[in-house]
């Protein structure tokens, strides 16, 4: 049995393209759809119910391009809108919190975990719940860095500037004591280079991409739901409103490739 | 004759306060509707037809309060919807690219005027061509600056790495040989401060803000559509979503006072 469907994935805008590259890395035969929206970018800052509500709305849009399953390569939407859409859809929803909470909690030896992400991630709480609802004894540092994603949009990825404002958002967790960091947002691993150059340390990065993709392999191996090893993946990707500049950023420091950006009408 | 009807002020998000600020200030009789679509926001990266269908939308709200004209507090859309706006609504439109032009051509002594906006804007050369056809000798040198609205939001408007930002953007222009900087976006003029700090040199700042408040004043004068001097003008402000961090940081810094924040929905 092979199932050639595509593995829907969405995110608020751009971001996303993270964990995409991951799981071409992972999963080169599977076919991929993606869909960022731009016209709505960013989401951080929103309020729950409209993520919900957004959320919706680009679930439907894959399910119109025949997903298999739905990959929220997006913490904001992941934090508020996970048990809903698990709900509304009739295939697997993978996000992005319990894969990247599961692998910090690995990867700490002083069970004292940092985690950053958007203002909405972080005050939604919900990679503290995921860790410690894993283990209850882990201690949790966390900080909305509302910056970076600007920076990074911006290509400032090899900068003083941006330099500047990691270590003024790291220093306090530093000074805290913890040994492994959370990336809670699909545009940090973009920053990871630039995160270890500042910290020098010897803090773990917990890439949330990784573990997402890594976690969609799980769930097309559970459910039965792997392409045939024969075919040649591909990648689609659509976007709410014409791309800008951030799309140029991250194709270059992710090397993907994909053919014409579709432009996709929201309802 | 005096109309009570209120001047509507709308902006892709909390930015216009700016706007709102400089109006209360000149015409304090006067009742203001402001809507603002933090739901959407920012406009700044978004593509022209996006932006123009958004700016219908909130101008549709505006008259359904009964807006006696429109003000556009967003040099985003004043750049690629008014004439739209203008075409499609029975009252007067006033937005903030030409009455910032004229402030500007009226304060340069060596014809040479910067501007500062988002990509949008400068993308669009909407200031160019409005200081260009008043006065076609005047040289023009732009700047897209996307890293000070998000400074701006997270409230460093005294800050170091604002600062630095602000030298990055601004130290080309100067080199040029600008005399005036029209700060075109409805952010800026909270980094007033910050860039007189950081330039040092004498160089005429232009608030499209204050210029647009000039430019509603005028439009009521020729329209006749002044409140009457004994009305206790008042402040209504709509959001399209919940207010986020900015919303403090804006109130603050404008010593703006309203009552409780009116929840807008979108169609």
């Amino acid at each position: 049995m092979s199932d050639s469907r595509p593995i829907g994935v969405f995110d608020s805008g751009i971001g996303g393209l993270t964990v995409v590259k991951a799981l071409r890395d992972l999963l080169p035969n599977e076919n991929i759809f993606y869909l960022g929206d731009t016209a709505r970018v960013p989401y951080g800052p929103k309020s729950p119910e409209t993520v919900q509500r957004y959320a919706v709305e680009l679930a439907r849009i894959l399910m119109q391009k025949n997903s298999k399953v739905l990959v929220v390569a997006c913490n904001t939407v992941s934090s508020v809108a996970l048990p809903l859409l698990t709900k509304k859809f009739p295939v697997p929803v993978v996000g992005v919190i319990e894969p990247g909470a599961r692998a910090a909690l690995q990867a700490t030896r002083n069970r004292h975990v940092g985690v950053i992400g958007t203002r909405a991630t972080i005050r939604s709480g919900s990679y503290e719940m995921a860790l410690r609802g894993n283990d209850k004894s882990v201690r949790v540092s966390s900080r909305a860095c509302p910056l970076l994603v600007p920076l990074i949009e911006e290509g400032l990825l090899d900068d003083d500037v941006t330099d500047q404002m990691i270590m003024r958002y790291l220093k306090p967790m530093l000074a805290d004591g913890i040994d492994t960091l959370v990336l809670g947002c699909t545009h940090y691993p973009l920053l990871a280079n630039a995160i270890e150059r500042v910290l020098k340390e010897k803090i773990v990065l917990v890439d949330s991409a990784q573990n997402c993709a890594r976690a969609v392999e799980d769930t097309l191996d559970r459910e039965s739901l792997r392409v045939a090893a024969s075919n040649r993946g591909g990648l689609n990707v659509a976007l709410t409103d014409a791309a800008d500049n951030f799309l140029n950023v991250a194709r270059d420091a992710l090397h993907l490739s994909f053919s014409e950006i579709e432009l996709q009408a929201l309802p």
